[in-house]
């Protein structure tokens, strides 16, 4: 969100923060204990940061600007809609779980941001969540999809899972990502793909 | 879990708990400032709760303990997989929606529990989990449902949709809590029942 004018020192500082963060809270870390333990001085934390508040913010800011970027992406090639919503929970798990502790420690202090910040996530959420429920929505007009529920609790029920994601995923655990988001978007497919479309 | 002796107080100091909490954080929060909004005295509080921390926890213990029973006579009456599922799916929304301001208080300040109470509350979660699985993993084993997906990531789809409720949910809203469960669960016996047994 800023430019990275001094790379290495914005994401040492970043992960400086959630480490403390995920140890002793939002509250219980001051930035004295964030520029000792990413070892930069405190105008490299300034440089890139105006606040603490600021880098929870971003902490957030960077996985949900990427995954916007990536939907931007996938939207845009215009693929069937049992196409694009695969590929978009796909990406939504691989990226959250590459960013689990993360979406962890912000999941658990979003309420410390000041409402401006809490809000510019909202409006971040907000329109990947919009635009799920779109496409969706005009799958079920056409046809593409069937009408089992509305349009608005199938993605609900898609950013539930993936939101509660960083609660219990391991990276050491059984399964990959990329097999956790493929088992989901089957069960999602499964459920809105015609009953004919199926094996 | 503590048997109430005295109705009201112990209500009354678990509302103006969760009302504090829910303002000004748990942190912030003193058992003298519970006392004074429940209009209760300091002695009324400790008959109830050895702690504020006892106080959290039974925040939630009174969710789920509630939600156990509950799936304890659901599943007792045997009823066809696909309609055990949907009793258990339309249960959970409907008291989680009716407990979503604890529900909400509970998730932010969960880690504020020492290690024996977290404990409890993953092992009741975790007993509501498991049965879940082996009822969704049972119904695949036998045809009654697809192998869509595993049933691990099925439950952790609909859980994530539960958890993430309190965080959306409010009274006041379009959808009453009973059509919210309903569609929740049209939606994953969309996927899970048998093609041929579509309309």
């Amino acid at each position: 969100m800023t430019v990275d004018v001094e790379p290495g020192v914005r994401q040492r500082v970043l992960d400086a923060g959630v480490e403390l963060f995920a140890a002793q809270g939002y509250d219980a870390t001051s930035v004295a204990q964030i520029v000792a333990r990413a070892g930069v001085a405190k105008g490299g934390f300034y440089h890139h940061f105006a606040s603490k508040d600021q880098l929870l913010y971003e902490v957030y800011g960077d996985l949900i600007t990427r995954q916007l970027t990536q939907m931007d992406r996938i939207v845009a090639r215009g693929d069937p809609a049992g196409e694009t919503l695969r590929a978009l929970i796909v990406d939504l798990v691989e990226t959250t779980a590459a960013r689990a502790r993360e979406a962890r420690v912000f999941g658990r202090e979003v309420h410390r941001l000041d409402d401006e910040r809490a809000e510019q996530c909202r409006l971040a959420r907000r329109r990947y969540h919009d635009t799920v429920i779109r496409l969706i929505a005009r799958a079920q007009a056409t046809g593409e999809f069937e009408p089992v529920a509305s349009a608005e609790t199938i993605t609900f029920t898609i950013f539930g899972m993936i939101n509660e994601l960083p609660v219990w995923y391991r990276p050491n655990g059984r399964k990959r990502p990329h097999q956790i988001g493929t088992e989901l978007a089957e069960f999602v497919l499964a459920a809105l793909e015609k009953s004919d479309d199926r094996p």
